[in-house]
């Protein structure tokens, strides 16, 4: 039984990770913070939670915090948790960080898309945390920079592909549509009801956030520098992303060729699930759950593979791979909590 | 480990019953059956179930799978259900019904509402499975007639006020508000997208066939003859129920009072949650759960108390209602398997 | 040809008198203001005129504004409306005000449930603008205050019971559902898409401040005095009010009696619409216009009529309903501007 | 005054054609037709028309409505109108065609994605119907070829770049997403509410029967033959078409130079709005309206143009355009009856 500390936890990405940890059989939640509700109780400010929990948001110091705690998940917004990272760290804490800031490697290339960065030198200590990818060194390491929403469905969809070089990653176009809650909780006239509701647009074209994390990881894989295009898009659900990503086949080959491919480079991954060759992934069935389901279709008129990669952008693109790392990291079973079916419908 | 079987398991209350029981550590599902999808895997028509189980639908008759398992769902239409049930019973198997066809004990009554029953004399035999009221029965039956979903958002909601005599019975008006889910997954006009979404009506307003299955059990509560002014509406969401109850105080008594009473009534009930004074349920704080969430307020200027009372239909409304009813009938802890938190946003 | 000008033009309110006026024969809008989108074209506020219309908010003050126009539309927020409109009505200019500051004749009433009133001088001027009860004071009137949402549902769907002293008046209950845009556009927590979505809850349980407003009605119309139970919910959709309303007959009548009642009742009225026996209304089959349809039916089984009342509360609930009043007051066809068929689905 | 009639009126595409003609000053509807509501009034179809019009479902021939209207809208499944149109272009009757039988030219094409053609001759009499393209035939037509919903909206939004051989046609990719009423009103369990809240998914890829009319459309545009990949998703609203479409600049030019380019070839077009730069389309600010609205974005990172085009399915996808083609082929303001602003929210 280790003692976790959920550090911001007020957003939807802190409940998310309540609504998991708290049924995590070798997991007690020691303390949550959050400035804005302090002193006020989980089941207060989250009704799901009446009956269930007596936890109170306290706003503990992260010194405070690291007393209480064997690890801790950061779930803050970026630029904020650079700032309290190194006094856990420091502190000889575990580090779950959900924010941006510790996952591009390059401080140029995070100042250049987020601003300026006040712990450059912990950089290096942060692993990528997609247990797909990475899990050896996020089981050895004390600091994860959880991945974003949006590229843990593109990484994910893309990485057999890419590390086979069977793609001309010149030609990579990924077409993406996350549901509401990836804006989070925070009142604003773009996430009204009445705004999103029978709504559907593309937002931030070309310059989304998310793009230079993408191409890090789609470099690594491919061992060759990569530039992607990638259009977000806001759809009218609370959960849920679909990656619909484009390229060129460099090799000739068919659907059920790549499928192939796919089953080998995930054959012992929980937490991936492909699709069979005429079938493609909804949101829906992947909604609650760590699942990232990929499914794609080679069209032989133009020579393009189309890989169609969907996730819930709280849990497999937040909370969940948190929790995913935390039990590589602490020698869990990796699927410990995480065992949910989708709700449907 | 108990075997248990899903009798017409294809539709969204037999796909919740697989939700619940593939996570269930003490039972084991032995066959599944749907005329339509005979030999189809069952991820191939419940796409979320991918990778998570191997089921696959068979058309087993009643015989057949009465030697397959110890316990038996039954999942099918009304008026199907009583010619399937009395072979199960002969055979010895324990069933658990989810249609209509065995809540309503006087005969008459059933079919003034539903129509010619084959079966009247197994209408003695079953227990109607609220184990809130009727838990020293359930334990002892071998088959559970499972309550409809109004009126388990009804019964739950009335019982303390009933029982207490705090009310006039005669005054009692349910305005409910139903998800979707609860018209089927069977393909009609109605249900479509299109019909549904940014639309809210009412439908069968004083004569929806939950009335008298209402009425049997206020009744019994009341220890009088109670009839209700009863209104279903059709919701734009998936999931949930939502009651609002009105009836005239008997008795001079402030909100405060009347949730004390309530407390002491559910005191031990693992399954119904009480708001605080102030708060009341939303169906999105129950959603995916087996709670019934309630909450009252005494209107000093009408002398009305106005209670809410929020489900999800497809759990305690349904399937989830089922297994409690199975745990207490096998022994089990009630909450086995029922232990979720609400999946939100 | 009359000039117009929108008093507080940048919530959803003003946008849909917009909407309407834009496309109204005789009117021409001279101003719109927001003090938020000084300078600021509306249509970068709802990109949803863009290339329709080149008005830019001002921050005009009354006494400008009365300049420029020769009715006023005050779509503010109660307690701001009281401010302004004393400034408009000097000045000579025609009123219609959109806010609850004008509506409750009883300033004690008024005060009771909304605060303190600083013009209670002008309360005896305003004609409650209801154009099916009121027409011909409000063709002689030149202030308006135009009704609530949830009123306008309520009272048209009693009225002619009420007139006719078929009911019980003692008996009545109102449960509403509305759309979220009631709830305005200033971001909150409560109204984001994912607080919203798939979610359903009674708010302002016998509180709310539509309540006096109903209620005034109701007494003009019964010759007594009248108090209901109102229970207001939030349903998950942008648009609709739809109350369902109960009441004990005092007259033994059928429903196709009470529906001639209601054709008699409304016979020339072009806004209000009937169902059939047999059919109900779905909020669905008003959205986007200014009709209020009407249905009900006759319980036999508990003497009550249950009558449901369906709007567009941003139309025949705000600004339809206004211009109605605007068309009436100027002589105008009273469906000038108005004649639009539902958006469905 | 004009009598039009509309062959096959019970789908989303008819009921559409009847909210505008019925409010189309030049138009008198003389009879519409459904096999499966023979004799059933429209109002009781769609309850939304009940108080407006007296219009019943006939069964008449083709014949017989050929002797009652001017002109006919054929608002029928593809392979059937092929049946149908014939007799109607016999009789002289002017033809406008909702369905996908006579957009194709080349019948070897048409047989490949949809199969037997019966009258193949017809095929050269009609023209495709995008005004903004081809006005001048349209004038002179009798037979209109109405444009596919996915096509509408990717034709337009490549026309200028294409025409001005800006880009190179070989890398055009289109993800376009389409609200659940272009599946139609034919009850299947793909289009029940409860499959497609909350959910997402692409259908279809590289195979759907839009593919050939698109690409022979920008073909023609380009002056060579063009290939393109186009993947279709189901987004969870009613209505609204957004294609994301993207392709490799040939000449450098930045966001406002092709908006400029976009600005001089829709120069006189009603309804084709451009979003300023920054701006992007959002379905919900065409709801209900006529436009096609368009914004793009030049990705300087890779080189490409992303350009972003949004229409209501049924109206510029469906319904509308086939009457604005009904008002070019009537020498009819083109805007009659299609002159609505956007219903929002």
């Amino acid at each position: 039984m280790i003692a976790v500390g959920i550090y911001g936890a007020s957003g939807y990405t802190g409940q998310e990770l309540m609504r998991l940890l708290l049924r995590h059989q070798q997991v007690e939640i020691a303390a949550i913070t959050s400035r804005q509700y302090k002193g006020v109780s989980l089941a207060k400010v989250f009704p799901g939670f009446q009956g269930s929990t007596d936890l109170t948001f306290s706003d503990y110091s992260p010194e405070e915090m690291a007393t209480l705690c064997d690890i801790v998940f950061l779930a803050l917004p970026h630029s904020v948790s650079m700032k309290v990272a190194p006094i856990f760290h420091e502190a000889g804490i575990k580090i779950i960080d959900l924010s941006a800031d510790f996952r591009i490697r390059d401080v140029k290339t995070y100042e250049k898309w987020y601003g300026f960065h006040t712990s450059p030198d912990l950089l290096n200590k942060a692993v990528y945390g997609i247990p797909e990818l990475y899990r050896a060194a996020i089981a050895e390491s004390s600091f994860i920079a959880n991945p974003g929403c949006y590229p843990t469905s593109v990484i994910l969809g893309l990485a057999p592909l890419l590390k086979g070089k069977y793609i001309d990653h010149a030609s990579i176009i990924v077409d993406s549509k996350s549901g509401v809650s990836g804006a989070g909780r925070e009142p604003q006239a773009g996430t009204l009801f009445c705004e999103v509701a029978e709504g559907f647009n593309a937002y931030n074209v070309g310059r989304h956030r998310h793009t230079p994390e993408i191409e890090q990881e789609l470099t690594i894989l491919a061992g060759e520098s990569v530039t992607i295009s990638f259009t977000p898009h806001l759809l009218p659900v609370s959960r849920g992303i679909l990656s619909t990503i484009y390229a060129k086949l460099e090799k000739g080959a068919d659907t059920a060729e790549l499928l192939g491919i796919y089953g080998d480079f995930y054959r012992n991954e929980k937490f991936v699930s492909l699709c069979n060759e005429g079938a493609l992934p909804n949101i829906s069935s992947v909604r609650g759950t760590n699942f990232c389901r990929i499914g794609l279709v080679v069209d032989e008129r133009t020579n393009r593979v189309v890989i169609i990669s969907a996730i819930d952008n709280l849990v497999k693109g937040g909370a969940g791979q948190a929790i995913q790392n935390m039990n590589v990291l602490c020698g869990f079973a990796e699927d410990a909590g995480l065992n949910m079916l989708p709700l449907f419908p």
